[in-house]
């Protein structure tokens, strides 16, 4: 943990975070904290801050940690990344292992959709409920030392979504669409754009494990997704996911 | 699977190929194929190609899958991925993941170095036995549809690799070490040098969970590579290589 992330609920008044999980674990075991060390911390869609611990112990047969840390947030809270992700709900497991990523990399929200390549069993996986995934995000942004948790959406039908849902879902003024027939490159396609509009935000689409079919392409390209290419090699979602979102944010830091 | 890949040794002289593992149970189950229909098929480390099915069938109360192609190879084998990876090797659940990863997004060289954070059983797991991984490379390059299979060292010793065995190891003009001091950014740093010297190759430098030590960044840097940042998130070492392969490759090909 690069970060050690808290609810504003579990801030006292005085600023003292009382610790007795997994963190005060880590802060114990890993970061092998003594009195008087500092920590860095962060509110969970808020500042970041610094702790100074105020005591740190470990006791019992089953080693219980319980951690004091008096907390000081800076005075912003920072930006929420300026990249929102599209995506076709994949495989299970594919998607476990994507939720940490995605808030590690940055993005603001994550909208999943059905397509006619989505099979209709991967609605039902728990890795879609909230309190399995939030977990995971929140192990990404820790990771990252970041603090704003992507909100996300899930959309059964896709028409509706792109029709009329995705304008009150993401702001972004830039919008792709990965197409393996996009000759232009990701990075080409949103350094165009973010050199004429400055904290220009992107959102992007990526498809199922087959693509997009022709239908549900052209109504992107209809409602503004430019096609945008990652060369000839056929990526597996996860690592495509992964790529685009590292594309994207070196192409919008480039354009600042 | 995008291409189905075989041994120089499956293949009989007038170009036919029987398969009876996975990879006809692939062609049968999901490509539905009939007699008559074609396949992207692929040499190991040779050219790609078309297939025309002769025969295929599946029989058995165990479903044995049978299929005969009849392979046609273009003239001409893909040339070598432009990137060779230098990395410090991973927790064995990580380099796991790795491997598929590295072949689909494309890399010639892969090589595995201790550093003073590896940990020391890392070197003990099986998947560092080619027996091990190599099944995983080609699941990549049948991902991608590549043929190339990377080429994997392992080394134990980082001071000697990099003085004495690394210019044996890769002949990437272009060296880089990803790091979060690097101000440029990775794309600026390969497309600055690719665009002196077309066909340039690339060799990155990917350290432990908590980064090289000093003497061994100074050791790099005094060989040639050059830090390159990727923004101020911190990435998980499976994360970060995905990232750092595609925007070096992004970068080649935006400056050919």
């Amino acid at each position: 943990l690069n970060l050690i992330l808290f609810e504003a609920a579990e801030l006292a008044a005085d600023g003292l975070l009382r610790l007795v999980d997994a963190r005060a674990a880590h802060i114990v075991k890993v970061l092998r904290v003594v009195e008087g060390d500092t920590v860095r911390i962060g509110l969970i869609d808020g500042p970041r801050g610094v702790a100074t611990v105020r005591r740190a112990s470990s006791s019992g047969p089953k080693s219980e940690f319980d951690v004091e840390l008096d907390c000081v947030l800076e005075p912003m809270t920072p930006a929420p990344p300026r990249v929102d992700l599209l995506l076709a709900v994949p495989r299970p497991k594919v998607l476990r292992r994507l939720w940490a990523q995605f808030a590690a990399l940055g993005v603001s929200r994550v909208i999943l959709t059905n397509a006619e390549r989505v099979e209709r069993p991967y609605f039902d996986t728990h890795f879609l409920d909230e309190r399995v995934y939030r977990p995971l995000l929140i192990e990404g942004l820790q990771q990252a030392k970041d603090t704003r948790v992507p909100r996300v959406s899930i959309h059964r039908r896709f028409k509706p979504l792109i029709e009329d849902e995705l304008a009150g879902s993401s702001d972004a003024a830039t919008r792709i669409v990965a197409d393996p027939a996009g000759t232009r490159s990701v990075g080409t396609v949103v350094r165009e754009r973010a050199a004429c509009a400055a904290n220009d935000r992107v959102l992007v689409a990526i498809g199922p494990e087959g693509g997009w079919n022709e239908f549900e392409l052209d109504l992107l390209e209809a409602h503004g997704f430019q096609k945008a290419g990652m060369g000839v090699r056929t990526l597996r979602t996860d690592t495509a996911c992964v790529a685009i979102l590292a594309l994207i944010h070196d192409a919008l830091r480039s354009g600042d």
